[in-house]
């Protein structure tokens, strides 16, 4: 059976997630529906990035294997066509090896947090960014980020229902920096603990609001327990940008 | 009666424009609304743009006199207050002299026209961008545009409804780049004709289809007849980003 790579764009805040669930809407259901509708067969689609509800993607990964060969143009094409109307687009279809998995074969993720820090509701961001009502400082968010930077125990910043065999990461990039109204911070590893971004981002606020130093993060981080984390930043913010494979 | 300016953010998606009407919620009446629900008298709001159904503002300005002083932090608190849920904020007030006027005071309107040329639908810009399906020639848009700069009779770019007692504009700036996935039209006038940026920006992605030359834009001009102007591009993707005032 040929294998696709799928490269997909979603707007979150419709899904419970990515990963199918018993009760609510995923985007990995969606997009399997959509397939299952033009090949006429079951499918199953695996992700590189369990993204939770509300977080967004605009480089999310999967495969698929389907029974026969298609064109690529045409699994992407016939697969949008069937997700209409709903916000998620596959935007790059591959063939590749059969050994190829989006999961288990990504070398690297990169995902993007967005604030915007001002008083005023967002009315154009709404849904797109979290919003913090007291002016950042973003030198020091940027500089204090640095501590987190390498191989750690990441229990700090975790979930309680994270299912990863150890807290163990090697975070390569944290880096924050403001991007007109918006405060960036811009993350990269090979893989991260459930709710590890959202957890990081919220303790990093903390520090840009002045209620943090960096070594207050730094000692949260050392301490190995979960209740030494800020308030975790909401799903909204969040968004998959790229996943990378060797 | 003390003055004063609000600046102004809104999706225009669900508005029929900015325009108080008959049929439809305007953006102007949402606004309106808030202020006398908490000054408790009627108010008069006054746009410096009058934006479209459809089209969103990351810096629309407006007036409006209020019986008595206000702090602005207040004016602007209170209104936003008021608001909720809509996709509308005031991001600043300010008070100004009894003589500022946000539409006859304002010397130039700044517009940020965007889109998304690529064959999958969007699921993250949708609403907030035109999707042409096609890779536009963004350096030749760019050249072509400058043909439209300078004063100018723009009938072939005015809407057959546009109320305005001349046709003659001064286009001080008409810029295409690229941004990562986006193409921006970037422009600013003291004013534009109804329906002018978009028509021009139709017109533009003519020749970024390769199906419109340089010259034919420029031709297009100088016929001075709505029917040479290119298909109008939709309001989705038009932001009133800036009003200037001396």
């Amino acid at each position: 059976m040929p294998r696709y790579r799928l490269t997909i764009e979603y707007d979150g805040a419709p899904y419970c997630g990515w990963q199918r669930q018993a009760n609510g809407q995923s985007v990995q259901q969606a997009i399997e529906t959509a397939i299952e509708a033009f090949v006429g067969e079951p499918a199953v689609v695996r992700g590189a990035g369990r993204t939770d509800a509300g977080v967004h993607a605009s480089g999310q990964v999967a495969h698929v294997d389907l029974a026969r060969r298609w064109r690529v143009d045409q699994v992407r094409d016939a697969t949008n066509a069937h997700l209409v109307p709903q916000p998620v687009a596959v935007i790059d279809v591959a063939e590749v090896a059969d050994d190829f998995d989006a999961r288990f074969s990504a070398t690297r993720r990169h995902y993007v947090y967005r604030i915007v820090d001002r008083r005023p509701p967002l009315a154009l961001d709404r849904g797109r960014a979290w919003r913090v009502v007291k002016r950042l400082d973003v030198a020091a968010m940027d500089l204090a980020a640095k501590r987190l930077v390498g191989r750690h125990d990441f229990t700090t910043f975790r979930s309680a229902a994270c299912q990863a065999a150890s807290p163990l990461k090697t975070l390569d990039r944290l880096d924050v920096c403001r991007d007109g109204d918006a405060v960036l911070i811009a993350t990269n590893a090979r893989s991260f603990l459930h709710n590890q971004v959202r957890s990081m981002a919220g303790s990093l606020v903390e520090v840009g609001l002045g209620r943090w130093s960096a070594d207050d993060l730094a000692a949260a981080l050392a301490r190995a327990d979960r209740a030494a984390c800020g308030p975790v930043a909401p799903p909204q913010g969040l968004t998959l940008i790229q996943v990378d494979y060797d």
